[in-house]
């Protein structure tokens, strides 16, 4: 497959792209873009993807795949294995709703474009908005923590010793804490699965410092 | 299938799964919380949703399935006719991308807790808290409608003539816009399919006016 990935290094959206692409063993162009710059905002980027936002995959048939978890549920069906669900119905569920905490609870909540609107909307200063994205972490991760704890499921990634979608979507979220300098260790079910992934290639290869536009990037001087 | 729904009325993700269930033909059992009251966080529903939000599934088993998009993928799978997932890998893709659209981009933005954070970290007050709910449903509905006709797949539903993962979400978050009196007519495919799904039993069961909490509920003071 001719692919390439329209993304971002510190995205966590991206993150969770490029992890699947490498778990995968597909090569991708890598197509870096500054978000603050508004380098996504041009028409041409508008026509790959209307919101405006990474990771978009662009085919080489010229189809361009917008959303990360839909992009990851095609790479699933069009490349099964390895595969990034489990094959049981029931474990996938609960897979799936792990992802979801993280992609549907978390991630909204704290991207750049919302912590930029609570600056214009609510003038929240950068610790107010490092006090925004800390609340809904720790909620989620509070609860994250319990339910892989709680489930007796895990082993060295959520569910058992493969990574899933779950796993993913946990090693991004767990990168972009660290721009708050939210410590992983304060949920030791995380931590212990984290730095498992961080020693896998197809994920340490997919974390923001390794990408090519994190070189020459200003500092993360957040949204002030 | 002995299904038991957890849910409340107003709540768009629980609107989701009331849609999926009725368009596979499930019946279950109605059980109403009352979100302000604190009802979902009581240690029993704790126990069965760690994260105490609606809606949980509970299977005749005791198993209990959280997170309103793992909850519909697991039915899709269980129950695979009538599909809400077409056939056509690529259709597939778009279908979820465009359900992620409002159910990653605008539904965490808005919904009761995050008022409530406003509300108390900023506090935002009723008018504060309308032009943040409107601002999100605006970016997200107007790429949204732009991708509807842009794309040029759509007939009565968001892909063809048949309902969706994409109507779904998108039928919810309608319903929800309604409590801020953002009006579906600013977006005129948006429109059409709504009021299309709207005259489906499917649906127009699943909303919130037509739910047995829906008649004792007090007034939507929204968050003040």
């Amino acid at each position: 497959m001719d692919l390439k990935l329209h993304n971002f290094f510190r995205s966590s959206t991206s993150t969770r792209v490029r992890a699947a692409l490498n778990i995968k063993g597909l090569p991708f162009e890598y197509v870096p873009y500054v978000l603050r710059d508004g380098e996504t905002r041009t028409p041409e980027y508008l026509g790959r993807n209307r919101q405006g936002l990474v990771p978009t995959l662009e085919r080489g048939d010229g189809v361009n795949l917008t959303q990360s978890l839909a992009i990851i549920e095609w790479l699933e069906e069009v490349r099964p294995e390895p595969a990034l669900l489990p094959k049981d119905i029931d474990d996938r569920a609960w897979v799936r709703s792990l992802a979801y905490m993280v992609a549907c609870e978390i991630h909204p909540l704290n991207n750049l474009r919302v912590l930029f609107r609570l600056r214009d909307q609510f003038g929240a200063d950068e610790e107010a908005q490092k006090k925004w994205f800390t609340h809904w972490v720790i909620l989620t991760f509070d609860a994250f923590e319990a339910e892989l704890v709680g489930a007796g499921q895990s082993g060295t990634c959520c569910l058992g010793d493969t990574p899933t979608l779950a796993d993913i979507c946990l090693y991004a979220q767990v990168w972009n804490n660290k721009r708050f300098g939210i410590p992983v260790e304060t949920w030791p079910a995380i931590e212990r699965i984290f730095k498992h992934l961080d020693a896998i290639p197809a994920f340490a290869d997919a974390a923001p410092p390794k990408q090519p536009d994190a070189a020459q990037a200003q500092p993360d001087r957040r949204v002030t």
